[in-house]
């Protein structure tokens, strides 16, 4: 068993993690980290557990540990749900002790030797990992990507036999992706939020860096253009897109590759069924009724129709944070990265 | 005083019409008509009253009419609310008794000799109507178009001083617009539907013919090409569109073209001080905060940014329906049409 | 294997019937019946899954059968979700033709004979059908109550060790209740409607027969009176009560009565760990965050303070109606009466 | 014209105050205070506008103020909208400093000399003003009731001339009762949350002070009691309370005194046309839909049958907060105290 910890385990992220990590097969959780307040008590006596499985009873007595990297050094991988701010610097630190970690925030995402790693889009640029080590790292750092840049960029992992230059993107997503508290409830009631903080930036740069090319030691960014608009709706977990790409290919070939793509890896704990999924009913995918798919770990396309037009969806804090970091860590594990 | 009536009084956009038209300076209203269950009965004891302004009371005890030829035929105008299966004939028939229909069905508006106006934009397709008279009919029909074509045309209608081709445009429509009933809570509640049927076809026709050019009686289609993906979210009124338009002029351009238009007339009871509002505050319009702007007539534009993208606001059951009629009728008595 | 089948299984709680019966240890599922409109078809084809777990794939291939005696006839067992209209007859033919019917309909609910069941509330009411096959019947019927007597029923029976009169309850009900199509969005978002008709009747009787006395083959109903006042809130699962009954005994005292309350049976497979759960944080228990405690089958109670004054919440669809039925047949299939 | 400000002018009630006051006929709007943060600056730059009517622009280039006694002493009545630990002290300030203040904070609610007042229930307990001007204090204190204790009161005000002792009450309380930033989404979507922080206290102990006598220049507390459950609800604005009274009188008497129930004053310019309204249909009143009675000043009831139960409802920002503070001031001014 690899001996993980999750940093930052109180928060919305942070228990997704604990959720996702509570029975895992290969990784023994052992290590919740949070802030100074929490630090030395009982994770159930400072967690505000409000999702809507049951909380995992197993873990409630683990002492909280302040993040550090004292409390971290004696394992093998570290998730990280922590906010920017902190993160920056903390998982550097982290790396350097000699411990993998798996990061969800975006402090390292576009550092040209941390790998920014979609499993089913660019499981090759785990090879940046080597980079790192040869500077010195002891330790390394994989990212995964803001939650609406992987919704966008597995649904366009089966297209890209296709020459495409131009994505336009206009996103619905809930409000679990700005953390419990993000979203007051009077701002989002009957309403739709045409705005989320440096969300299409996001989108637009990370995109670019995940489908590109390793080469050298170095990603070149793919050359396609991405522009984005993105929404908050009053959903509650779920990320629904809708995608314009200039394809000019008949409509049957695009079913046929979304329908032909598969993973290229299989038995990672975490992985779905399918990774993605092809709907064909008129008005699915829903955000409430398909966010779950795959144990939240699929995306569903749907609505597919000339345009070329069609719309993704996916769970935004399974398989847009937590279960991206922890199908990342399976992914090192299974490349011996670990 | 015109003396008009309102086909289909009870449902949501019915309620609309007498709320709009109870103080109405220049419309006398008289004739409240519904299916047979409710003709002969008072008015206020067949509507469920939903709206959230109060019940105008002084039209409460109004004698409910059948939908006929004979309880309208002595009025000057009649507005329908009609559904369209039931709309198609009786339009046909009033207006060919010699009233004048401004319908928000969408039987006939896509009809040659008909006019499909919204008053900012294609004011002149009102000479249409003698098109109408000039073939035998004593009345005549004008209709507004869908609710989210509405929303697109006002906010593509100060662009046209560009040359554009391509509008794509994702609309989160109001639940409103699928009437009282139209979709279950449990449909709608924590999700987003990403289909609304013929919603997208609607859009992409009918912008065609409003924003083309009149001649020799006939409407020229507009040359560009819109595409649509339309999406139910869980909000109660208001619709919001992420357009982009292939427009490739410096921002500022585009931000003077939306503050210098103005509609091409004035003194419309119903005509709010800006048809087109520009917000220039990151994360507005939101639909619950900006969906009555000037009323509910105003279509809020914000979000501008280079792609060229934008998002658009306007009320669908008071500018993109009931208002859009009352707004129309008033255009026609004012260019003396009755 | 006990051979069951469900009546009704394209609706709301026939969904849920499918999904608690698909993997179920001691039934067999292999018939579903439905409307004449859909018998004859798959079950795929015709019911619109509306559930947020996965489509149970095994089942989609059945053949949908009409809700008639010679659909059923050589079943042991029919779970009824039909509309009361409906069940009336068809449930007294089906028993008459020798299969038990466990129903969630209402229709015999109030019946003499036809035991009103909650298993850990009233178990020895079964044996009503021993005077049911008396009178003749081959099968029989057993019943479920109503939703949201239900909860208040289980939260009643650990306070049946102290003499109480008056009840009073507020309950705040979810749209799930309704069935799928029962409630508009345009009633319910951002609302609460204070009625669900005859709801406050259907507690106020069916509590009384349910937690009375079976003496001579006869019940003879309990002696308090429930005074309900029931509200629908824009909540998907999940019902919400406030009680306050007139017991005068110290806190700790009742207290100790809900902690020390147990089914009064073991190894049913839908039974909860806890079928009644006392929560001590001061904010729970909340709709969203516990109506899936126990698999939806605990009801869960908080708020405990003096008045007598608490809160109870269960899941409506689960525990109140196809969970609730399931678990009465497996009460007697474990009785011996299949 | 009679001078004002209003203190703590930016949040969810101070909003609302601005909006009532812009256009009155009787008060003169000039001093806006606010946190030291945003003293000096523009009302307009600094207030998050989020009412769904539109910013009143005659008020937008007040330069705001600290809410400090030199910012106000030369006004003649304050609004206080300030949070309780700072409205303690700054009104006890103010109002020796020769200033009238009418507060919506509970701060000074409970205490002998201040009048809590509701105008319609208790309008003789401003006598307790000549008790605080006798105790040396140049202006005075005026304080309105928590939101949802004064729909309370205002439902019993008619039925004081019935004997009871024991009201239950179960609210469903809106959102914006806790400001704007008060619940996060994540918190209420999908969900009820069964605790507000020191509601039912509020709501036990105000009630008793309101509804009791005056003598003495002392408050004899009402000997009824009350007991009472308090639910956040996924509404926006619009508390709703189930109610229990232990009347036992025909159930048309009790109509009776709800229909002949009228304001002990006339003309105050907030005063709606019925202070107490009673719907007789079956299903109302509705958060969404009979909030804004009376321009939200109207407090409905309904559904009233035997038990004696009934259902109330208030707009809790403007009948609750700040319309109420405001028609205390005009009852103050109306009886020459200012």
């Amino acid at each position: 068993m690899i001996k993980v910890g999750v940093l930052g385990a109180t928060g919305a992220v942070g228990q997704r993690f604990v959720q996702l990590l509570a029975h895992h097969p290969w990784f023994e959780l052992s290590v919740l980290t949070a802030s100074e307040r929490s630090a030395g008590k009982k994770y159930r006596d400072v967690v505000n557990w409000r999702l809507d499985v049951p909380f995992p009873d197993d873990f409630g007595d683990i002492i909280v540990s302040p993040t550090t990297v004292p409390a971290v050094k004696k394992l093998d991988l570290v998730f990280s749900a922590l906010p920017a701010e902190i993160a920056t610097k903390v998982e550097d630190d982290i790396s350097r002790a000699g411990v993998a970690v798996c990061s969800n925030a975006r402090s390292h995402r576009m550092s040209p030797d941390v790998p920014l790693v979609i499993p089913e889009v660019n499981p090759e640029h785990l090879a940046l990992i080597d980079v790192q080590k040869d500077s010195g790292r002891d330790g390394f750092i994989v990212t995964n990507p803001n939650c609406s840049t992987i919704m966008l960029c597995m649904a366009l992992a089966p297209l890209r036999v296709f020459p495409f230059q131009d994505v336009r993107v206009a996103t619905m997503q809930a409000i679990s992706g700005a953390g419990f508290e993000g979203v007051p409830a009077m701002a989002i009631c009957d309403n739709v939020i045409p705005y989320i903080g440096m969300e299409e930036e996001k989108m637009e740069m990370e995109s670019k860096k995940i489908m590109g090319t390793l080469s050298g030691g170095m990603v070149k960014e793919a050359s396609f253009e991405v522009s984005a608009s993105c929404h908050r709706v009053p959903v509650i977990d779920g990320h629904l897109l809708a995608v314009w790409v200039d394809i000019d290919v008949p409509l049957q070939e695009v079913r046929k590759a979304f329908l032909s793509f598969h993973a290229p890896f299989s038995g990672l704990p975490l992985q779905p069924q399918k990774s993605v999924e092809l709907m064909e009913q008129p008005d699915r995918p829903q955000s409430r009724l398909d966010r779950n798919r795959g144990g939240g770990m699929t995306v569903t396309i749907g609505r597919l129709r000339k345009g070329l037009r069609f719309v993704a969806l996916g769970h935004n804090t399974i398989r847009g944070a937590a279960g991206a970091s922890v199908l990342n860590a399976e992914l090192i594990r299974s490349k011996k990265y670990i």
